[in-house]
């Protein structure tokens, strides 16, 4: 329902993190536009406190009791405090809130973003795991309430600003272009041993820890494509993934006369993110415009031995059913294990690859079958590295 | 009027050129779709046969009587021969055209195409003159009509492809692309005497002779820009050019969020000319898919001392009213002169400038005002030619 007339009031989950300080950062801009009702974080308490005294929504998340408690004492301004999912959940759908800008990194986006789409609340989606788990669900839900999905990654913005006006019938494929991280061009044999910090140095895109890893491993991109598999209705055969280092051109999609329509902009996520808050509109977005002189526009045929990663995304958009929560699932554990130094560059795909030769795929018929697949997927991932022989481990 | 159920009559204005000769292309693929009811050819005899044994038009036009004779004793298939503008006019005009493909070139195509508008009929527009000349007029005529105007130009069917779907409120500008032409990096000094051959010889187009030397001056380039300032409704300030040597990019649009939404494809006529056509839907064009691996895309300022004839489009498109047509004229005549090798290639801009600075503007009321400034910029032209400093002459 809303509260503000004239004026989209706007949850932001995950408004410590890297998407999260950029939508504020949009927001900023417009407050005849926005209102910031709801923000939903982890433990950045500083930066949370900053952006209640800023904005003054009327009730923000934190990741748990303890980090409630802290803030409670560090805020002045009157504020409700949640907890958890159920408080991720309840900010996601609180009252006066016209659009969900859903950017928790991982698996744990996916409730409180589905609450958000059956409370009829339109989703600007940064959380991509939301479709990667649940997308035929999610899409079915909101279709059904008539709740628009607005992508905020960069490539599936660019996919839906070249989808526009054209006929989906006429579509030949999808082209998510990917930077190609860090390791591009690095020595295959010197994957093994590239340490957390050359891994989390991405070339193009200041982002969060996790998504950097992805990125280094082209899991990311894979994850991408199951996600345009279910935001755009395409067949995963229609989706192709091609490599550009400059990360200007965020995607193209190829029509069947062979004219191909692409997105460009400079590498800022705040260009999707004001697009995706106040479509069909264009706002002011603070992205710099591109300079067009002198660019130079690469384009590369990924190799999947490089990033087999990739391979497994498609994989497992081809298995179907919970396989994609698995493949994610296992990414997530090894990932973070990675980060810890527990695990080699290369033990990502091995922990994952293996994970998923275990598994059974079930088709998904409630929230309930992803989150148990999502489990079994994380304890399998986790006693395969605790067990596994030491050229896994970092 | 449809005489053909299901099945759209194509009025085919200049067969025999390139950009006709496409267009049958185009048609040969999709009889289940096209019949073609009429064309429109200059003197090219032996191709219009041709034309005429495969697609059995109701009615053809031809340059002159003459011609008419000729092509009547070596045609056997029943057809009603016209000639002269009336004759292009009623081609255009056809019982059973839907679709008028308006390819004549220069200020010609004007009056057969305005003609069409006012019966009602859609234009697949290449002839860029129809809008350089009386932009105003026609577009108002078709909006009257509920006509659509369907770019047939590269250049333009990639911004009606990148504008489709998106709000004309928020675009920022409007990007032209520029071969720059085979003297993009030629010592300005050698231009003077660069010969007929190598101005005809241009890097990646296939063209007619004419519209070769205005890419090869870039005035063709500056046409575009009055002719997209009419077809999509924007002020010249939001017009820009950019040299793209590559032509693969056939053009842009910038939105005010710093979005820029492009179209790409092979160089090849086809393309745009099936989505015209069939607009809105998509058909296979004949155009192969374009390779993205290993491409190489670059964009560069243009520079106006390089290409004075930009300027003086733009300049024309500032004064307005009759300004175009007079420019557009000198430069028939010029061009037309130094295809006889009568004028150097830096003659061109030196005429089409001094015919230029001779005129005074005036608004344009009436198809008649066009032809006015059309009559006296070409005598003009000539007599200036005529009586010139050697300088200007080969």
């Amino acid at each position: 329902m809303k509260v503000f007339d004239g004026i989209k009031g706007v949850s932001v989950l995950g408004s410590t993190g890297s998407i999260g300080r950029n939508t504020l950062e949009v927001i900023r801009k417009h407050p005849q536009r926005f209102k910031v009702i709801s923000l939903a974080a982890g433990r950045n308490i500083r930066l949370l406190k900053e952006q209640i005294d800023e904005f003054r929504p009327a009730f923000v998340s934190v990741a748990d009791k303890e980090t409630a408690l802290e803030l409670k004492k560090a805020v002045s301004a009157p504020v409700e405090i949640g907890v958890g999912i159920e408080g991720a959940t309840l900010a996601a759908t609180y009252e006066g809130v016209d659009i969900t800008l859903s950017a928790i990194s991982g698996a744990a986006g996916l409730v409180p973003t589905m609450a958000a789409v059956k409370a009829g609340i339109d989703i600007a989606l940064a959380n991509k795991e939301t479709l990667v788990l649940a997308g035929s669900l999610v899409m079915e839900e909101a279709a059904k309430r008539g709740v628009k999905i607005l992508p905020v990654d960069s490539e599936h913005s660019a996919v839906f600003q070249s989808l526009s006006g054209h006929r989906s019938e006429d579509v030949k494929r999808i082209i998510l272009t990917a930077s190609g991280g860090p390791f591009l061009n690095s020595p295959i044999e010197r994957l093994e041993t590239v340490t957390r910090e050359e891994a989390l140095k991405h070339p193009k895109w200041n982002m969060g820890e996790k998504i950097s890893i992805d990125s280094a491993t082209l899991i990311n991109k894979g994850l991408e494509v199951i996600e345009a598999r279910w935001l755009f209705d395409v067949p995963p055969e229609k989706i192709s993934v091609i490599i550009h280092p400059q990360s200007i051109v965020h995607s193209m999609v190829e029509y069947k006369d062979s004219s191909i329509v692409a997105q460009m902009s400079c590498p800022d996520m705040k260009g999707p993110i004001a697009y995706a808050l106040a479509y069909p509109e264009r706002i002011e977005s603070g992205t710099p415009p591109l300079n067009l002189f002198n660019l130079k526009l690469d384009f590369i045929e990924p190799d999947f031995k490089r990033f087999p990663c990739l391979g497994l995304a498609f994989d497992a958009l081809k298995s179907g059913g919970t396989t994609p929560t698995v493949l994610n699932a296992a990414d997530e554990v090894a990932v973070g294990m990675f980060l810890k130094k527990r695990l080699h560059f290369t033990g990502i795909y091995k922990i994952i690859a293996e994970v998923m030769s275990k598994y059974s795929p079930r088709e998904i018929t409630s929230i309930e079958d992803v989150l148990e697949a999502d489990r079994w997927a994380r304890e399998t991932a986790l006693s395969l590295i605790n067990e596994s022989s030491p050229g896994l481990k970092a």
